[in-house]
């Protein structure tokens, strides 16, 4: 059985309903809805409009505030910190790459912290702000605790991804966007939901184990950062992920390690906090404070067109630039329309039902 | 049989005199000295002292300049690119690092693309100049080809290292400095002297296929992205790779990918380069443009010492704080000396006849 296909333009104008009916701008209703639907666009399916109903929650029990007074409150010339008095990560986020992007135009580069915000969507995204500038987009963000460091037991960190968005002349951008953990949480997810085994390295059982139970994590046990185990550089995967999160929250004054909110609306939040909602961090570093941005991008055009063409492994295709998938998906998805679970279709329909708007 | 013991004073004042024999100034053989022998306090003995007559093969091949004229060749309040004019990576690297220090001094954050240079070390020293400044410090490079992309036979990345440093207030700071492979080069090195076999997930024949042989890379084989292979992420690996790569070389305009020249003297640089030497990235962010110093660094305190405690795996002692275990040798080598290979004593003692310095 194939799943339900939605274009792009129904699903634009329910969330963006949802959004208003939440007490959004229309503005920013309009922006938290194409934050969240570039990553069904793009493939990221567990981002997309999946979220909604969970963002609703979080709403429903004060944790999402739709009208937030978004301001810098500490800033130099290339820095600021932005608190995002508790808004949609989908509308926070872009609005603090935005500030990036400015002190970048005066400054070269532009680096913001961000604390208060909530979960932004795909850092993707917010990274590739940058391309029409002519600069180098970065993004990154804490999130709830679901990852063990290395020889720990403790679910100390979340999947806190990182997207780095470097533009090129005739090809397309290279666009790394990737949880700093073996799998993305969504790729468990699409296991759970097809009662399908992950590979070992994926996950752990709640005294460590390895295990290959994609839902190990619902009982205790925890992800693992990429590199699997420590003889294949998990302790790197760790680095990343502290280094993401020390960004994201230590810089900025948001929670950070165990301390960061879960998404989920039936979970509390500790009661301890260390900070403020969760953290982001952007970056935007203009090409031409560096050497002329033509002159770099036809060198990236060289370097993308020489990985592209490098000999593969026998029966393997070709060398994925990062980004490739995903925007050829984008491409499809657009004019062909999008695959939802009916799980989520289910979701989606109560939801309207709620706010009286039709799917 | 234990290896020989020499003690960090003795090893610094062969060391000092080598690049004072090959024509460096008294401050930049002590710098390039202190750099170098970082590696072997720390316990990257691949990339210590080990190197020296290395460094003076090139400099035999004037590959390397031992009076470079090290100069800005473009720049903006946060940003600037340096030309090292060949010189050895061990004195342009910190000098790029102390540009990027003062700029962020005046703009909140400074980032330095170097071209024209060699080996720089370990990256972990030239991140940790931004400690003593309250500042976070980036610093990357790119190498010679030894690494496969994902899905590909040819080697086309360097092992890529980043290291990051964080100041914390009470505790040391957290250090994590990590090739970009699920190996580095020098734990095979060590496996090839041992003759011992490699875990499954470290290199590559040259036809692609897994294998336990360390010496792989050097009969067409390749060293492996972080993460080991593609169901365990090896392609964020070659993102991470790609991306010191890009920042290194593509924005600063020195060889990148393939045509980055090789370490080892007796292989010649391609003959048809695409930039000038090799690249690094610089990054220093000052901790109080974004918070108070204090404040920033108390939370580090707490995040330090909440991840140390972590509960462990059954068997494991504890969870490891990057940069821990190397600042621990640091200082039981500085007290009880520095162990080197014999073959490693053998060619410094002929080093040293060649420039009649006792060794």
């Amino acid at each position: 059985m194939t799943d339900p296909i939605f274009t792009y333009e129904l699903l634009k104008d329910f969330s963006f309903s949802i959004f208003k009916k939440i007490g959004c701008t229309d503005e920013e209703a309009e922006l938290a809805t194409e934050v969240l639907l570039k990553a069904d666009l793009r493939g990221i399916d567990s981002h997309g409009i999946a979220r909604l109903s969970g963002y609703v929650r979080l709403w429903d029990k004060k944790r999402v505030n739709s009208q937030p007074a978004i301001r810098i409150t500490h800033e130099s010339p290339s820095t600021a910190v932005v608190d995002g008095d508790s808004g949609l990560g989908l509308v926070v986020a872009p609005r603090a790459m935005e500030i990036a992007i400015k002190k970048a135009q005066v400054a070269g580069t532009g680096w913001v912290a961000v604390k208060n915000s909530n979960h932004f969507g795909i850092a993707g995204y917010h990274a590739m702000m940058a391309l029409p500038h002519d600069m180098i987009g970065i993004a990154m963000t804490n999130a709830s605790p679901l990852v063990a460091p290395t020889f720990s037991i403790e679910r100390l960190l979340g999947t806190n991804p990182i997207a780095v968005a470097i533009p090129a002349l005739t090809q397309p951008p290279f666009v790394a966007d990737f949880a700093t953990t073996t799998a993305a949480n969504g790729k468990l997810e699409i296991l759970q939901r097809k009662n399908q085994k992950a590979p070992i390295g994926w996950v752990q059982t709640k005294t460590g184990l390895p295990s290959t139970d994609p839902n190990e994590a619902k009982s205790g046990g925890a992800l693992i950062p990429l590199g699997s185990d420590r003889e294949h550089g998990s302790h790197k995967g760790f680095c990343l992920g502290s280094w993401v999160d020390i960004f994201s929250a230590v810089l900025s004054g948001a929670n950070y390690g165990p301390w960061v909110p879960p998404f989920v609306a039936f979970l509390d939040p500790p009661s301890d906090p260390v900070g403020e909602g969760i953290g982001h961090f952007f970056g935007a570093m203009r090409i031409d404070a560096f050497r002329p941005a033509d002159e770099f991008k036809k060198h990236m055009d060289n370097w993308i067109t020489r990985f592209r063409s490098a000999k593969t492994i026998d029966g393997e295709e070709r060398v994925i630039i990062p980004g490739d998938p995903e925007r050829e998906l984008n491409e499809l998805r657009l004019k062909d329309g999008i695959p939802l679970n009916p799980k989520v279709v289910e979701d989606l329909k109560a939801l309207g039902g709620r706010f009286s708007v039709a799917f």
